[in-house]
């Protein structure tokens, strides 16, 4: 399905600084790039970089005298997602799991499973299905947790919302991963560009690793599955930030678009009667 | 330098279990293992992984019956250290750190570097040299934190450890990690097996990213910088816990040794008249 | 009913020290501490003091030499109860709430009310009659939260239970209060002695402020409503502490005895077919 | 010495509420309040309550129709404050603490001293005199924390700014009390009227129990220790919140005013060349 998608972030730079945005498509094997334009005013030297795990596009930008900072980026994207029925998405079990994948069982800043165990055994455990436990897991919080601008920081990790039940796209992903891997489901952050979320803005789920992909959830059910064009995905938040600012910078309001170049599009939602899994790596 | 060290760890296996250890001395450039052995009672699958980043050896061993399981490892280790004057160990600028060194500037689960930046400045911020930096911030946690076996459990962290000023290895690690992170400096855990330890026991202290080197630093101060052998570098605990356990399993005391095999060992710490720092890597 | 109870406390001071314990049995309208010793070894300067609110009677004493302190109290008392139909135990208008009541809906150390007001209004908000909501917070907290000792310490508090599922009887408690007090009804902690606890211990559980009467609550289940005796009330562990230790000194193990004197006892537990409720003061 | 001292709040309140107001100045053997005015519109039901300790008084507002409320509070008060010389303010022993003293000693909701031994005992427990001490940590809290509006929210606790290190006077003084309490040295919450302070707006501080008086101290040293009118004191801001809202209520912005009636005022702040305590009640 083909989508363009595009970001403007001002700054406004008070000192030299060094910037690392999150914000390029980016290119898998089901996520074809086609085409891709940025650009940086005042002209800055800035650099593409690839993370560790060889799989996030990144940029840093090196910022060396006060100046306000226009970035605009603008992508046509390409990408294609697999549905799977529920019952073959089960427990990988431990002893199976790649060693890449092993990293995504333990907890990390903003998800600390470590804290939850009985809680998610509680409620999730005796689900037999995996992918019926991220399900339940899901709309438990989608139930309980209330969508609230500003209701939270970037310090808010799923051991507060857990208890305090309000919180933004960020919190509702950290509290599905710390969920999943307290139950020993590897999972992972996920940002992308979302078509039809309202108000525009960058937007966060996550993936669990059941069956052997990665499928795609998102708790505050505020766009269609399907309608995602990924950025990152990384442990949590820390890993993948949009914006990561090293210096004295204000951050002006950010514009983020995300339009869909099909004739038509079906949005896509997890539903009881057809339970299926959408993954898109 | 050539080491011997060991390891024994028995546990009482109550159902299928799997079990991921982070004991088996690492393969790098400086560190060569020039021979070891690795038993496992009674005989079962065990695999050896290699985590993520390309570094890190661990061993995954499926446990399908309850039993009583025996591990034993030893190894013939020599390594090499390098001291470098204090003067080049500066910060290196976050516009050319590498992208495999920016993660460790991000916070972790037990070292939240962004509960600390006003800590981290008001304490340490002034202090012009990177290597200075982390001296002092590493005397500081020496001089307050009292290391107290038992005052600490799995889910202590950075932000616990520096108001309640009590731990063991593992928190003092954390809090360096974590205050160097605060300051702008990459740091990473570090795990390893210590001779001259007393009571001898698995190690834990952090290296800090300064100069382009991989500089070590253990707040504790119990064990020589240079009697190290290294088992796993990470971002903290959590990614390089000396034992996973998937399972119902019991522990039971684990047992460790380390001895020189050289002539004669020059025990090594860092002294203000002679402001050097160590590398492993 | 009458019943007889002991406590025998034994202590290895190390320093000069001051020890307040709350061991005494509360002398109440309905109350009545028909004889009681308490004898203190070494002979040391020891006097009974009221707390503020001219509720709790507490023992200060005053040690110092370095001794081996031996306390024994020991007192026969006759309460009674009543058992108040749960029609009659609803909410009490705030507007209408006596002056020292209002303390009580406020947040303490361990009992974080302002954290848990969304979770408490999602699980327990749309229950019409307060006694119901307490009782079905209490089955909550009994159904998902492990009776585990030594799982938690003297820093757990309800934010930390209502989360890790684990702990004792006074953690049991804190969170009821705190659930309670997040639903605008006055909680407050109550600590006593148990008849049939076992094993023999001091006992904590909860009172809300109900139709008017403090109704007494224990999400352990651990004892009969019935077989208490009490010896103190306030908003949480901090204010109502067996003993608080200020020097430098040693618990030994304490012992606890409760025992009926009547020819007959009922062991009374709430229960769903016959909703009452039962004070005690 | 005179002031004359008022408070007007504005409140857009939606559903039937109840709101307790701690805006009226003490009455104290030593704050003579000479003439008072309160106006509350609309017309509602207020009663004017004192609280369980026979020592502040607040007033219970019953809204029971949605309503645009209007309170206009206006003062004259005299009073007298003593300066005691530091040598005279040592610690009072605990074994001689009143039993109304002691419970200042505890830990709190927003002050868990508890967690804060050992910090306070490194930092400060070698100072020799109490007064002294106090002294030390209040420049300890004012050189290290930043006076930062909006950085905290009514959950900020002193466990918070002892690491975070940024708050308003509420955050200062919860940390001044959490500390003391550490150190064994009775501290309890204090807001009243300031003179002076800029911008205009009620203050809080914090009283610490030395040499057997309530001696004012304030981190923030925004104010003059001498222009203070006492509103209410408490064991933190839970007990003695301006305002405590029950029911669905909008805060508009409020006004405070404090004048100084005399000819001549002095402003005093300690000193060291001067070592003294301003006591109040």
């Amino acid at each position: 399905m083909r989508f363009r998608v595009s970001s403007q972030m001002e700054y406004e730079v008070l000192s030299s600084s060094t910037l690392i945005l999150n914000i390029h498509a980016l290119r898998t094997p089901n996520q074809t790039v086609l085409e891709e334009s940025l650009s940086v005013e005042p002209y800055l030297k800035s650099e593409e970089l690839i993370s560790i795990q060889g799989e996030n596009r990144f940029m840093r930008i090196e910022i060396e005298q006060p100046c306000y900072l226009k970035i605009n980026y603008s992508a046509m994207v390409d990408n294609q997602t697999k549905l799977i029925d529920s019952e073959l998405l089960d427990d990988v079990p431990i002893s199976q799991l790649d060693a890449s994948i092993l990293p995504y069982l333990y907890p990390s800043r903003y998800c600390q499973s470590d804290k939850l165990y009985r809680l998610a055994y509680n409620k999730f455990g005796n689900i037999v299905n995996a992918y019926q436990k991220v399900i339940e897991l899901t709309d438990w919080i989608h139930r309980n947790v209330e969508y609230l601008s500003g209701s939270t920081n970037s310090q808010t990790s799923a051991y507060d919302t857990v208890t305090e039940q309000a919180g933004v796209c960020r919190d509702f992903a950290h509290l599905g991963i710390a969920l999943c891997r307290a139950l020993t489901i590897p999972a992972r952050y996920f940002t992308g560009y979302a078509y039809k979320l309202d108000p525009p803005d960058f937007h966060a789920c996550f993936e669990a690793y059941i069956g052997g992909e990665w499928i795609v959830f998102d708790a505050t059910k505020l766009t269609p599955l399907n309608g995602l064009v990924k950025i990152a995905s990384g442990r949590d938040a820390a890993d993948t930030a949009i914006a990561s600012i090293f210096g004295n910078v204000i951050c002006r309001p950010i514009s983020v678009t995300s339009e869909c170049l099909e004739e038509k599009f079906e949005p896509f939602f997890y539903h009881p009667t057809t339970p299926k899994g959408l993954a898109y790596l």
